[in-house]
């Protein structure tokens, strides 16, 4: 039995109070075991002094191995960037590309405090296998699409995709759990939701799924359905408590209240949402209806990158402007959900430090005049802080970066592969 | 005489282009003298290798020593924010508190490669003085305001500023050059305006100040002199080449007609804008009509930082939704605002690398995961590259940051001194 103790630091409690402790953790299980004054000691100590403890931050919605494709195509609307330019890329993808795709972004969201993230995309053995290898958490999901195929090859790809989530949950030591990710409701038939998500019911397998994330994909369903997509979606079986949609910009009040009463998470990626000029997303709304709202970055492609600090800014900022409020999406709120409410999206014991929860944190450096003077450290956390402030990472227990060097990835040879790869594919796909 | 060799680095073009190429710097008349291959030898190095050469940042619009109140008071609108928590913290400022924020926000701005900022406050002398020591370029006013005062002590407002600028312009060798800011078009009255502003035209002192950043601004001037408050600023003399307006985000067609004709620049300060729920600045629209537009941090206050990478991130967002179009305020415009565009509006010859211009610049390092692959580095600093990217600040041909170390300011007693002041003031206001 190992254990690791987190000390001299302050720390962020789950009730947003900021108290001096220490923090011991239990490797084994990779939880939690106490917080205070005089928990140790332990086998290894983690140096705190002058920093601040914080849950790991949880990214609840992206696609990892596109940061393969990061400044690749900018500036450009949503529907002529994926058809011109990120679908085409994506054919030539490999099984190589992802992996290293994923190993760049999983070290860009260590070195900036993230222990957890929601991936959809392909190839998924192979980014189970990276998060295994980099000692991540990961809820992943192959990523299954109706357009563009035949009614054989859309059924194999979600066949792969309910296959791929039964054999995967659990993995890499119970750090993977995996979920159906049928893409949109407006990429994915009908019929293809009334055979598989009632077999991923059965299975138990949350789903996850774009929604609601642009007027070009909402009113087409009200004008064919006369009525609300999520409504429709709720029909299909798509809202539950263990599933959670991506966006929900365009969300009215009656799907606020449906996903209130169904527990369904709703993932907020701010900087997506601007970057495709896609909407800003009622987040004060939407809490105030009860829903849980988690915080993600969506692809590097659309961000573009996977600091959850950015993100955290982004939802703050853009909530206020949403609300018209300026007391809109506070600091507090905001820390919250790039925590605590991600964390239930994903419906991991995550995104709080305290006993019996997981031992997912990162210590942030204080020190930075950016987070000078001390008024209020949520402030910093929600605002002023970068991802580059972080000092260390620890994840079920396991320290994934410490003093700003990553145990677990070496990143010179991972960002070396990514650029390599990156390249060839555009090379390719041109 | 002596000079300054920027070597091994990529350099950033004034059109935009990326270029290897050494920069070569005067010393002792602050100027770039070349750029190319084989520019040297030169008595000093600076190592660029593997980095990014780009024109130092443009702060346009700033209040430097609102670092002080950086996590004070957030998540308020506007005018509860000044009445019930700034303006009371403020009436509390000392000399030597805004010296100690002025300190700070320097440190900050040299870290984040910005070379150069426009600051309206208050106890202006002895920021000019923190500007002389710490080697930045600044454009310094002090700010004058009519509400809450007496004709007098608002008559001897004005004055302090029109002699703050007459006696401060050309100091700290040339770095500080002055300005004369009334402080909005609300706050200040027509009588103070009529007195002044031509007095400031006869001494050819630049004109800078607040206007149409809320509606709360816009709208009781409409109401009381049935015209935009631009073409009565237009009539009062605000407008023209030298001067430059804050925020801009309640502009109309015929305003930013007006504002190009005049050729007046906007300072766009897209953080504060969201974070106040103030409203989003037609960006695009602006620089389609021919007006010069510029970024700023806005005080620290309303960001919560003054990192011109996180202001072009969210200027080149809020600018898509803005304008509902992903194309709008693309990644080249973004950074041409933050350089090109604050050096035009502050009347700097600085902003670009090119023979002959202020050798202000900063070299960034582009080794880190969230800036891999190297599709596009011009996306890279719009989108995703943070204050924290920056390896070395030279401003007016002096190095002020060399390996992330402050070489003109002892950072540890600038962040002691700034929150051992800051923590000060607020017990005096409470």
């Amino acid at each position: 039995m190992s254990d690791l103790l987190v000390t001299g630091g302050r720390v962020l409690r789950p009730d947003m109070r900021i108290e001096r402790a220490d923090v011991l953790v239990d490797q084994d299980s990779g939880t939690i075991e106490a917080v205070g004054d005089g928990v140790g000691p332990a086998d290894d100590e983690l140096d705190a002094e002058g920093g601040l403890v914080i849950p790991g931050l949880v990214n609840a919605h992206t696609h990892v191995a596109m940061t393969l494709f990061r400044g690749y195509a900018d500036d450009k609307p949503l529907d002529a960037w994926l058809q011109e330019d990120i679908w085409p890329v994506e054919a030539e993808l490999q099984a190589d590309d992802v992996a290293a795709g994923a190993r760049l972004g999983i070290a860009e969201m260590i070195r900036s405090g993230t222990t957890a993230f929601a991936d959809m995309y392909f190839f998924m053995p192979e980014v189970a296998e990276v998060v295994a290898e980099t000692g991540m958490r990961a809820k992943l999901g192959h990523g299954s699409i109706s357009v563009g195929k035949d009614d054989e090859a859309a059924r194999a790809d979600f066949r792969e995709g309910l296959d791929f989530a039964r054999e995967y949950d659990g993995s890499a030591d119970g750090r993977v759990s995996t979920m159906f990710t049928p893409h949109s409701l407006t990429t994915v038939f009908e019929e293809h939701f009334e055979t598989f998500v009632p077999e991923a019911r059965d299975a138990d397998v949350p789903i996850h799924f774009h929604a609601n994330e642009t007027t070009d994909e909402v009113d087409p369903i009200i004008e064919e359905r006369d009525r609300r997509p999520l409504d429709w979606a709720d029909d299909l079986g798509l809202l539950a408590e263990d599933s959670f949609i991506a966006h929900g910009v365009h969300v009215d009040d009656s799907e606020m209240a449906l996903l209130a009463e169904r527990d369904t998470a709703v993932v907020h990626c701010p900087a997506s949402n601007m970057k495709l000029a896609s909407g800003m997303a009622p987040v004060q709304e939407l809490l105030d209806a009860g829903v849980t709202v988690g915080l993600g970055t969506d692809g590097a492609a659309s961000n573009n990158d996977l600091d959850m600090f950015d993100e955290m800014r982004d939802a703050a900022m853009l909530g206020k402007l949403a609300a018209d409020d300026a007391s809109a999406v506070d600091a507090a709120t905001t820390v919250r959900m790039a925590t605590e409410g991600s964390a239930a999206a994903l419906g991991l014991d995550s995104g709080r430090i305290e006993a019996g929860a997981n031992a997912d944190l990162a210590v942030v450096s204080l020190d930075a005049p950016r987070l000078t003077p001390h008024h209020d450290l949520v402030s910093h956390l929600a605002y002023a802080a970068t991802g580059s402030d972080v000092r260390h990472t620890v994840c079920d227990g396991q320290v994934l970066m410490r003093d700003q060097k990553l145990t677990t990835i070496d990143e010179a040879a991972a960002r070396e592969q990514a650029e390599t790869r990156a390249q060839a594919l555009v090379e390719r796909a041109e």
